[in-house]
């Protein structure tokens, strides 16, 4: 079964350095043959899906509200809850690695969420959790694009291990 | 966009005459091209799967559990909701159009909940919801997977007008 | 623990008929001491609130939208869920007892749900669906509030068996 | 309409003085006339439910399974979801105000939902989120329940601006 790779972070008031990262992010998991999941809107998740479709991949948008129609034009799969933010938690439990880039507090509560169902988040610019002491989680910082999908499928690969 | 088409009913207890048909629903929806979405478990979604995946479709399986192991083995992509039967709003929610094909109450739920969002379900030997008088509703009788899939093509494409 | 008995029913379209046995439902579960939890809205909703509240009982209102605003002015507790018609299933799954007045595709979608967890549901004047051919269910069609509610009550002292 | 206040914190390995800081909390808010609610196990949600209903309060357990039988035994109205952790995005839309007391990360995401949908977070020994730089949000810190307190009706009251 294809892995399925999550990218989270923000929608609103996304930096042009957050889009650039997000696109090259989308583009080498599309590479690397994973299904891209997101929660289908602008920004950040706009960015990823963007990529991932110009490297010829398949994107998955899990969105809010009732209508697909609000999928960004990127997302292959629009997966419709019009459960709101509870939408999250399915980003999160479908993924079997995340990557958050940027973001604000929806993204925070991607995070905590993946932590808290014991999966591997992947930070690039995006929370700096390590600054409250969460020695030996699931939490890494990347650096790169490149390091950060590295480290996502290293995981996935292994089963979530 | 591709078109998603659903096919509900039941897991357990299903007629073999049940299994065929909605393999057969499958193998023409993949045929026409479109992705097929279901519950992602046994019984009728495992045969719609099945039958997709001889034509060479996608399938999309929303499983209730935290667990995408407990996908059949024809579902490419697993949605995982960790929601038990809420995630048939879901499945429902993201169909352009619904095929029923036997089925128990978990059938009826998603039913009901496709004919208050106003969509189509093109009924295979599926609940007899007419003999309750629902005259001029979306819900319509199909005699074979053939005119199932015609009817539910014909809604999708027009936008699920 | 207070048994928590469900009204389900229409929202629009309700006939005075179905008002008046909707409240008089209410009514006699807030006078045999229990919890009544609803979809929190209007219609049917509205007056087996006003019921109950006439009666000095506690009503629970599950909102589908993110405002507790939405309420009907005879809830007491809104659960806010912004989870659409996905609340469907939570109302059901906290009710001990489920009592359906009236209504359309969403109070089936309802009944579907409590049946497909084994739960019993008393009609009044709602879905015909014996009709289905439903022999030995926990389906059963009352007469009058006082059987309902009678129903009701017998079934949630017993543990829900 | 009375408030609601949401005491959300761990479950697993809380220390004693968590559960006393989460009592002494749930007895506040109940002598001050506002309904608990919280996610309905173990640790600091037991722990508040206890001193809630010490105090003569009324609380609501939002559970994650299927069974009310889950709900602790200071819960008088079990919310029952069968949603897992997409139920903690039901409590905190549910509260007119949050503390936190104590937890790991299945309170963090409770804590970054409330910030997400603009509510005011005051943590008492919980999380230490200003060290990642969050001045001017509603993210609150209080050194006693009885601050924690003071603040949670004060922005209740307000209508939570």
């Amino acid at each position: 079964m294809r892995a399925i790779i999550a990218v989270i972070g923000g929608q609103n008031g996304t930096t042009d350095e957050a889009l650039r990262l997000a696109r090259e992010v989308g583009r080498l998991i599309a590479e690397r043959g994973a299904y891209l999941i997101c929660g289908g809107l602008e920004g950040v998740m706009d960015a990823a899906c963007r990529g991932a479709k110009e490297a010829g991949g398949t994107t998955i948008g899990v969105v809010p509200s009732a209508a697909k129609q609000d999928a960004n034009k990127y997302v292959d799969i629009p997966i419709v809850t019009d459960m709101g933010t509870a939408r999250n938690v399915i980003i999160v439990r479908t993924a079997d690695a995340i990557i958050a880039v940027d973001g604000r507090f929806g993204t925070l509560s991607e995070i905590a969420h993946a932590l808290d169902q014991g999966k591997k988040v992947i930070s690039l610019k995006s929370w700096p959790l390590e600054k409250m002491g969460l020695e030996g989680t699931n939490f890494v910082q990347a650096l790169t694009p490149e390091e950060a999908v590295d480290l996502a499928f290293d995981y996935a690969e292994k089963g979530g291990a």
